[in-house]
């Protein structure tokens, strides 16, 4: 097949492996458009209630005063550490905002931009616990969240490194961060998210940024994420609002997200959950630009059900999906980048279970539109722990979304009027022309589903989707190669965390 | 939690269970709109490729002269048995055709409406084999076909009982028909479909549910589906136009189904799969309004794609997926109510991959707006199994397909602003009035996912979801109870089935 008859999929695929870039699209921008469910009057009923939230109820900002200091300079009104809002107070505000912004990579053909039509999928992020099939669940070690960095970075599914993949528990809390910003750098050669729990650490991150990308370049551009989780319901802990504003203050991505837990933190109706969390992303962002006026910043949430029996949270579920293509609409309106949902399971295996929630879920941030997808791989037993299977197998599923979101290409080349003409009524379209020129850009490719006859299929084993999944993932792990780095650029990294090491003693917080 | 305070949809279920007419609702009413996401100038195109397919290559009409009769006089081009098909001209013989039509039930209380906003759940179709944890693969009978009967109407998440659910191999081909439609009268109360094999079997069915409603009625009321298909491409075979001619003669709804495997009976591309499925759904659909104008048809269709590696068909797969959205702005075009996808997957076992593609194919179901969903349960191997478990996973699956299409309710009550002055910052919702007045109907509650804490989970035997399907098929087949069914009612077709049997030896074809 020549090149010029190579889909323009196949073809940006081709022109970035030449740029030395690593495989896949550097990030997926859509070709479809987003699932918009709710009309513009109910849209404006719930933007109603975030603002009466905002303004009756308001939002606690605790321990933290310069963050109280900004709210009453943007003419808010504080009282003691609640803080309220005027209608329209933070959309003002928020204009500031970037509708698109990029966040550079080490490799510049890995650079992603986040926001509008552009899809971002990352692993997910900060189980406490890892699980394979072959040692079942313990604790996360730095070996393990190093296996992670490295089985994202051998796939072309992902487009980003991620953050805390899973807790490194054999490395000091207050030293972990150093490692994990390390290995990020070290092992792969996209994007990645640095630490958020506590200022100084997330100052740490962003100062190994300025020693990889350079000081002036990251203060004009951006090329560390952090995460940054309200204290839903209508809190926002100090903690939170300085790691925030540390990243905002170098020019940095804050994604805001409020963790709502229908009936715990947040009503349980998904209506009342979407107002709350409209509410809270918007403080949140907003704080962002009053720190730094531009700064970019990903209007970010997680919603999420229970189960009536039991009060378990429950993941993966129907209404915080179809929920999720209400916040959708809600961000685009503020025209802010969006995070939303991911890859959901309470499951405790790489079951039925795990890929009904999960797909149920991701397919949520598919059609609502999220440009930056957390948790895109690998959650298992509602994030407490990150499955070595499940990550492939969300990897598959992650590779099957860039040819959904490709959506139908309509021309007169796919459709092909010709070759019917060609094959004729009840004849096989096997080797007419039209097949043979689209045949390798047709379909995607799993690496992990099934095809084959059941005789054949049998006769190797008669294996499950798990279990392939352990083999490949133990493959890619034995034939990684880590991205070259600048020998200079590694050893000033290693000099600035070993001296941070070498200035704090051992602390388990 | 006074009546008064439930929300519609439990209200409704309420009232359903107060008519005696099962569990659940007798069918869905979306509350979401379609995924529309193909712009007019791209389905302008799609259509006239189709249009160009129609007139200038044709499609054949084999073994069957009445219906090239038919569209002699109908206006279209006939030579020898191929027929072309000025454009326009088959979208003027469809108006007759109803948007809407009810498909009754021997419970009325369990009719359905297919068309419009609505959704039917129905059991997949045609299996060979049967599977299950404890015996494996083996070829379905009877007994089997019973089993699956009795499980989709123990289930309030289905709506349809299905027709072929498997093939029960232990009754000669040309009777079991006859056994098949009097399980499904005598196991369930819901609609159900008829046999489509021969001219004959067709007729058969029908007479059946002529014993069942009563002859007047039928004839004014559509009462049993056919399930027919094209032989692709652009091919009719004799039996299945007498079959659909059958159906149609007698004011029952056929459902006309292209079966579209991309590269081998049609383009590999997506967008000519679409646009010959449009061709052969319009021809099939057409035909039925010249047999008899006003019959309730089914536009119907099943998109597939192949493993480029070794040939395979591959189900379940992205590309057919997003094509469904396509197919289903094409048919309500066409104001026709459509079949489209369902819980596909290539797996031989109820595992991870089995959800991941039975998820996102039966998602592509509910948002492409199909409004007869065949195929929601138990589909295997490429359907060459039907599976127990699977049966029961899908069937969860439906459930939370239910709470899916009901949306996000917004009124003042499911905003809940007064439920946040009430519980203030930081503090949970647990208790609140808000929560208590919404608890019982906020979230879908699964009968098979483990949402417990993993020491929980461990505790009760560390087992995965398909091991818990086992347990709940086997639970349900033992408490199962048949609806009652009028004793000379159930006389009356067994009389009709023992003359019919008597009257003819065995056939295996």
């Amino acid at each position: 097949m020549s090149e010029a008859k190579r889909s323009g999929r196949q073809a940006r695929q081709v022109e970035r492996a030449k740029k030395g870039g690593g495989m896949g699209r550097p990030y997926i921008t859509r070709n479809i458009p987003t699932y918009d469910v709710l009309s513009e009057e109910n849209l404006l009923k719930v933007e109603a209630a975030a603002d009466r939230i905002l303004a009756e109820t308001g939002i606690e900002f605790r321990d933290d005063p310069e963050a109280l200091e900004l709210w009453r300079g943007a003419g808010a009104k504080v009282d003691g550490v609640l803080v309220k809002f005027e209608p329209g107070m933070l959309r003002e505000i928020l204009r500031s905002a970037p509708e698109v912004f990029t966040q550079h990579a080490r490799n510049p053909a890995n650079s992603v931009q986040i926001g509008g039509k552009n899809v971002v999928f990352s692993p997910a992020y900060g189980s406490p616990f890892v699980m394979d099939l072959d040692r079942g669940r313990r604790f996360g070690t730095l070996e393990d969240f190093r296996n992670f960095i490295m089985l994202a970075q051998s796939s072309p599914n992902f487009h980003h490194s991620g953050g805390t993949i899973c807790e490194p528990t054999d490395i000091a809390v207050n030293k972990r961060h150093l490692d994990m910003v390390t290995a990020h750098i070290e092992l792969s050669d996209r994007p990645f998210m640095g630490s958020v729990t506590s200022e100084e650490r997330a100052e740490d991150s962003i100062e190994m940024s300025r020693i990889l990308f350079g000081r002036e370049f990251v203060n004009d551009n951006c090329v560390i994420l952090g995460n940054v989780n309200v204290n839903s319901p209508l809190v926002w802990d100090g903690t939170m609002t300085k790691v925030l504003r540390a990243y905002a203050r170098a020019n940095q991505a804050a994604v805001i997200v409020p963790f709502i837990l229908g009936g715990a933190m947040g009503p349980v109706t998904n209506a009342g959950g979407i107002a709350q969390s409209l509410a809270e992303t918007m403080a949140g962002c907003a704080l962002t630009q009053l720190e730094r006026k531009g700064a970019p910043v990903i209007f970010g949430n997680f919603l999420s059900s229970m189960s009536l029996r039991s009060g378990s949270p429950t993941f993966g579920t129907p209404e915080p999906a179809i929920g999720s293509m209400v916040i959708g609409q809600l961000a685009r309106r503020l025209k802010l980048p969006l995070r939303c949902s991911g890859n959901f399971t309470t499951s405790k295996l790489p079951d039925a279970q795990a890929m009904m929630e999960g797909t149920m879920s991701m397919l949520a941030a598919i059609h609502c539109g999220a440009n930056f997808i957390l948790h895109s791989a690998g959650f298992l037993d509602g994030l407490l722990s990150m499955s070595y299977e499940k990550f492939m197998l969300d990897a598959d599923l992650c590779g099957a979304l860039h040819s959904y979101l490709d959506g139908v290409v309509i021309d007169d080349d796919h459709l092909g009027v010709e070759a019917f003409a060609e094959v004729g009524p009840g004849n096989h379209f096997f080797g007419c022309s039209h097949t043979m020129a689209h045949y390798e850009t047709a379909f995607w490719d799993s690496d992990l589903s099934d095809n084959e006859p059941y005789e054949k299929w049998e006769a190797a084993g008669s294996v499950d989707a798990a279990t392939r999944a352990n083999g490949l993932w133990k493959r890619r792990l034995a034939e990684f190669e880590a991205p070259a780095l600048d020998p200079g650029l590694r050893e000033g990294l290693r000099d600035y965390v070993e001296a941070k090491k070498r200035g704090m003693a051992d602390a388990w917080y």
